[in-house]
């Protein structure tokens, strides 16, 4: 049990590549463990064996990362955003840290104390003590995450919107002793406070985060970009990081600055933008080419998605994913396949170059998202405990109006 | 463990709607469990925590048939395909019937065992019991799938592309006296012979099926079509049958008759055809009023497509799938979103009505289908137990290049 | 002025291919001369210098007839739908007829009279002597048309959507002795009486038509595959005619029976889906393999879509038009140019192979058409002079609504 | 004949909008009288009655600048791209400015003289006086202009991609003492040498220019854009200006740095990119806010789309143009239009809002531009009279490949 495995800084000092998992609660969603709109993750206690299949197929599909199943997990947001079983920050966070410690050890992959972002915070509580659920007691650091992330070999802080708050995790976070990998849900535009991706991660280096990055609201070749500009912001003020990203599945090259939450189709209509698995090919080399060495993905991935960045990048790391045993390289398995124009399509060049169709002619291809240019502090944003009412639903789309007229 | 369940015939002699399941060899491909290419499903056996689960999912968004995992399972198939295990069709077929009935025991569905077409077939082995592997033995079944469909409710023929073999596979299985549904994956335009939906769905209701109907290869709304064509050949000849619809979760409005195996995208490039749940809402709706009963999915269905699919028909069911804890209907989960511009989208106006975008300007909407017209009995269509080589990738390229001269 | 030319008959007996000129209207809307909604012809009197140009330019384009400029120049028509200069059809068509002659002189081209459907048999006038503006003395042909039509070399029926009202015209018509020449602006599924291609055609030629096709409302694609129904209709029954189509310059894989009318994108935002020149040439070929010779074009077709269908067909006709100086066959004069990467694209198979960006994506790639399901007769459908009045607009808006409810 | 009409400053200094002309080339290649690739203007000679209906329907649009049809026509252009009447600068620019006059005699309209870049320059002629037609004697200009454009009211630089080539120009032809506008054909990125929009304006204005803008290479959008950036930068130094757009009528989104030549439709294959008439009131309006006061056309506009323009800001100049008699403004034409679904058409909501479909579900939305990025004195630019060989369109397609490899 004791941490024979290389850290994970031990590892990317060296130049290894590391992959990371993918995301969780959207995975879930479809296989029915989590629910959209409060996108907590009380299925570590109720569903483990659906929590522990996910963790177990981004191992076989390359992950040496396993991200504990707790988005969303802290106290605030259980108890006013609906989930009605009662059950505790504490008691979520012990089973997440379990499921992924379990499968870990199964296979070559760290456990990773997964932090995001608390809707106190978007509510503006005034004071820094009182909006970080992890700052409550003496030690800088509550009992609750003391206890459960001891196992943990490193911290990342996933989906912060506003680079404040997460220095101020990042802060306290340092204080255990471990790495500490901090990423943001922006894009190039910057964090919500309107900070650029590069300032941003100087905050996060000079608050004590070893690497920094971006994960969620983009996709591949955004959050790369993004990733960029923070590794020039670093690298201009003389400091030195690892980077990561851990993108969407899904193409967004239509979204603003707040990314895949502001399109229409946010969050049930997103399949037609899904990735491939050749997408997920020039994603890794293209962020491998800008310097990238922790790269995983967020919402939309699936297993196979991952098991497509390990495999581009096999020949950096030396070894295919457990999952490759089911694929073949660029569609090699079809040469397997009955009918001879399917056999046909077991080449590279033929994936490479793909423009996959829609079926779709009624549709666009590309959204106006949203912009309502609202942040923390705006009276909407603030959380409250019950349901959304058919008048604030009112309210809402009278919002909206006003906001596609402006634009 | 004796049926005190309620049997399918039962089910839909009352009026009853049934759901199926989904798809396996494609949700299992992305999980990292199964080969594109060859299909075939080993990892009942090498990996039965992963079939457990799926099964388990479809279970709880409220499948009421828990199909074995058993496509492509007959010897003929497993030995000339590229599973390397050396494992019997015994051996599969006993672990997929395991795992449906320890999955259907947890709930209120029944075990169908899942009997696939062979690659003899179109081989054209000239005799009929040489080529189907059921019938080998003086019972008229061989022994292997007698002893393994004991414990089935009922048989499904899933993934016939000619109805003269599926004709020959009720004729057998309906000597278990059993029920027998047979599904072919034709469209509108017919079978691969030439046959139209109305003359199949006789020939397989004269041969003994109780159900007919269609399932992969085409979109909801084709195989809802398709489905109709066949209902009205059966009672044009005065017959009677039930039906039951299993389609594609791609959209495939530019299929030919061979169906999505001739797309370009197939098989991995799919991903912007994916339906969404509110495509499967308007899928079940129709099924149901074209009066098909027994209602599913194939290739591309996840969980949270039957879960769209038993929420659609919860009226006429009367009660709503397990999995709709973590859902709340159309959209109604994001009442408890952070933001309020999607909280805005808690309606059935907004989700009945979205045309999403793909996020892929660089794409077309559809594509050009190859039609290379080849069937049964040809040349290229001979099956071979070694992997295609270079040579024939370069003749088959030569082909499909004459293929689209021609279109 | 006598008619040393060959005539149309004589070139189509001898197998020759007659090119058409293009469409007026939408043409002459676009130069500022023709108002949408009335589509009447008055610039034939007011802006002649306009309408010369244009002959001028189908000419010079390869066109063979010069059809006059006179659609919609029925009296009924003219006096209640908005143009407010008191005009006479008389006075129109006579000015139409000369602008023709003046330009037919002036190359290889004879003038073909244009012949529209009337408002008055959608307004469903009892009697035929009432309802046909041509049929108003005793010689079977008002004075009007005898006079403005004797230098005419053939007649056009164009923008019949009854077949009845079309063989009405075609009988009055051949009392003249001049060849007629009938296009009914149908698709595949037939006449908005729910006629077949097939039969349309043939009751054309019973009544005396020796050429039968179709104009409008189609793009080329859908209109040459209608023709080819006329064609097997009219040879199943044993009789003989010369074909002809004039089809739409517009893609419209969308439309439903009533044609491009009913895409929501008429009449002013049919820009995205002009067929480009090389669509022509596939145009043109199509439809000399199907046997059409009279080959022309409808609205949207400008003189390069002509000269298009005349460049292609040059083998054929033995010559090129003489606007080709300034062209050069696909795309040759663009070795000229000083850009290299354009000067690359001076080949056939580049354009040839284009499958040309919209540049919009934000847009559909199709529509869903309208389908009110209401023609001839219906009360809506009655002709009344004054504008739409804005309780008009309401009920209309009104059906609407319901005519997408249903579908 | 002496300028009794308020001159262009009057006009743009006493706060009045202007409305250019449309694109003559490409709307004379559609009607056959000018050759895609040499693009040459020699149609002012041989075919007058055309050039002059053109310029009659822009009038009739409510244009207020007739420009001459003298695009290319300098020697060193006429002399090695093709034409082969051996017709001078001097004959051609003398016809065509009889045509501008003449018809400008006839409305409200200024004659401008237009002038563009020289292919001279690309080919990197060292000497300023060597490279530039309009320099060569005493007077700091040719006779030949001096003669030619002693009529016109102003002079319009157009096309021009390298400012400093355009700098040159200005210094020449103020020295004739009249009004200069300078248009670049550029976009935000700048010329082809780099130099932002903001600073190419500043040179311009330095040497000259009371007016400045961009002309030609992208859409309406990103025209107002760069104009837009012209104006900061111009503002920034503490100089005045008036600005002037003359953008495409293609939709752009796609362009890099080069514009509309590097699209692979250029210039074959542009028709779905053409703007709707609703997108041109877009356009006029979104200019007008920009501070633009000179709105006009290029490549791809029709008289159509001027009349747009002039309809969107009829209020600010108090009147409508003559030819909205055939129009009705946002649709109330079709008023009168025979069907009553297309009757309901007549809204301006209806058509403001419109997102029109392609009708070719198999093309993209947007499309690859080519990034050869050569320029200016690169061997592959360098003129040459002969038409490109075989060998050259073989070397040309091999640079193609690189470029699309390195993209």
């Amino acid at each position: 049990m004791a941490p024979v495995k290389k850290g994970i800084l031990e590892r990317l000092n060296s130049g290894e590549v590391v992959i990371g998992d993918g995301g969780f609660v959207f995975a879930l969603e479809k296989r029915g463990y989590v629910k959209a709109g409060p996108w907590t993750p009380e299925a570590a206690v109720t569903h483990p064996e659906a929590v522990r299949q996910l963790h177990r197929e981004f191992l076989r599909a390359g992950a040496n990362v396993m991200q504990t199943f707790t988005f969303y997990a802290s106290d605030d947001k259980l108890e006013n955003r609906g989930q009605n079983l009662q059950l505790s920050g504490q008691h979520i966070n012990e089973a997440a840290c379990d499921l992924a410690r379990e499968v870990a050890s199964e296979g070559d992959a760290l456990v990773a104390g997964g932090v995001s972002q608390t809707p106190s915070y978007l509510s503006c509580k005034s004071e820094k003590q009182n909006i970080f659920p992890f700052t409550r007691n003496e030690f800088g650091m509550n009992d609750l995450f003391y206890t459960i992330f001891i196992f943990c070999f490193i911290f990342v802080l996933q989906y912060f919107e506003h680079v404040e708050e997460a220095v101020w995790a990042v802060e306290v976070l340092k204080t255990t002793g471990k790495p500490v990998a901090a990423t943001l849900c922006i894009g190039p535009e910057g964090d919500l406070n309107g900070l650029s991706p590069g300032d941003c991660a100087v905050r996060l280096v000079k608050a004590g985060a070893q690497i920094v990055g971006v994960n969620c609201h983009f996709d591949p070749m955004t959050c790369v970009k993004t990733a960029r500009l923070m590794k020039e912001g670093v690298e201009r003020v003389g400091l030195r990081a690892h980077y990561m990203v851990q993108p969407l599945a899904y193409h967004t090259p239509d979204c603003n600055r707040q990314g895949f939450i502001d399109l229409p189709e946010f969050p049930f209509a997103l399949e037609p933008r899904v990735l491939t698995r050749w997408d997920m090919h020039r994603y890794a080399r293209e962020a491998y080419k800008a310097g990238v060495r922790y790269i995983g993905g967020c919402c939309g991935f699936e297993p196979y998605h991952i098991r497509a960045v390990a495999e581009e990048l096999a020949p950096e790391r030396g070894s295919l994913p457990a999952a490759t045993e089911k694929h073949g390289l660029w569609g090699k398995g079809l040469e397997l396949h009955t009918k001879p124009w399917v056999r046909a399509r077991s080449r590279r060049d033929y994936w490479e170059n793909i423009n996959p169709a829609s079926g779709r002619p009624l549709c666009p291809s590309l959204s106006n998202p949203e912009g309502w240019g609202v942040t923390k502090g705006h009276a909407d944003l603030i959380q409250h405990p019950e349901p959304t009412s058919p008048e604030e639903i009112q309210h809402l789309l009278q919002m909206q109006r006003k906001a596609k007229t402006k634009a």
